[in-house]
């Protein structure tokens, strides 16, 4: 779903800094359960996302439990969670008012994912034989699947034509909100 | 932790009103898991209330999942969530600023367990044949646990006395809560 590859200098910072990496992945992997509850209150009267939400919450709260574990074993504390700009301006995108907003949202998660996607892929590879290789590598490819859920969701609440026009336009905003912010060890 | 037990006209009322308790039930298991991961989100520093708070969202969402299976299956919508003035009135007792906060939000919860254990056991018993009666026996005996949890989480930050004290207080105020809202087929 994303248009960019991130900044190749992202990945060696990343592991530079693997501690900070880890505690803002816990954070975040505890913000991506949030909002799917968020998501789901919002819109009680649809079924599958309701149901495909709250399966998706357990999931990473799951890795939140991970990534705790991770944090724990290297004496690492959690600490308040600074917030992530580059999440709330993306969420800041999703249009007001009834039409459009459940697309958006969806859209928008899904490209939250699709970046974390990536950047947990670069790292599990440019962690090379590092403990926490595996580790990356398998929560990369859950985030994959997560992404397709939301694409998958967008799909069945609006037309094809709609879903793809929109998110070009988010995808476009996605990158720039990205390459805007300066580059630091954190998810994103 | 309750003081006091159900009016006596709550079980049969529910039965009589199954449907709107499962619904009611389903919004119930939802905000249990969102109370409980922003308890977390608060308490970023507490490793025991962080891990432990995880895992019963991720338990609260597993019985989420398992009554939106029930109203699936009974033909039922979701719907949009009315709000809890129980609940509400009830998280409104916690102290502000630092001091007790934690403590109050931690009994308050306990509270809500115990008294959704009371009324999921009533239901169960009262549903005699029912097909839904062993799913509420079941879930029942999952709150007693919850209770159990908030309690033991209370008195690892707290001095005994100071728990007892201040758990004492809370419990009137719950039995007090209760008794004035009006008598209706919802869990609390």
């Amino acid at each position: 779903m994303i248009l960019t590859a991130s900044d190749p200098r992202w990945a060696p910072l990343a592991v530079r800094h693997i501690d900070r990496v880890l505690v803002d992945h816990a954070h975040c992997e505890k913000k991506a359960a949030s909002q799917a509850l968020a998501l789901l209150a919002a819109y009680p009267e649809r079924w599958r996302l309701v149901r495909e939400l709250s399966a998706l919450a357990i999931e990473e709260l799951r890795h939140f439990r991970s990534v705790l574990a991770k944090l724990r074993a290297r004496g690492l504390a959690l600490g308040r969670d600074p917030g992530d700009p580059y999440a709330r301006e993306l969420h800041g995108l999703a249009r007001r008012g009834q039409e459009g907003r459940l697309l958006d949202r969806l859209l928008v998660a899904g490209l939250i994912e699709a970046r974390s996607c990536e950047r947990l892929g670069l790292l599990g590879e440019a962690l090379g034989a590092h403990d926490l290789a595996p580790f990356y590598a398998r929560l990369a490819r859950a985030e994959a699947g997560h992404a397709e859920l939301f694409r998958a969701l967008a799909a069945s609440y609006a037309p094809a034509d709609e879903v793809s026009e929109r998110l070009a336009e988010l995808a476009r905003a996605e990158a720039e909100i990205l390459s805007a912010l300066p580059l630091e060890p954190r998810v994103h």
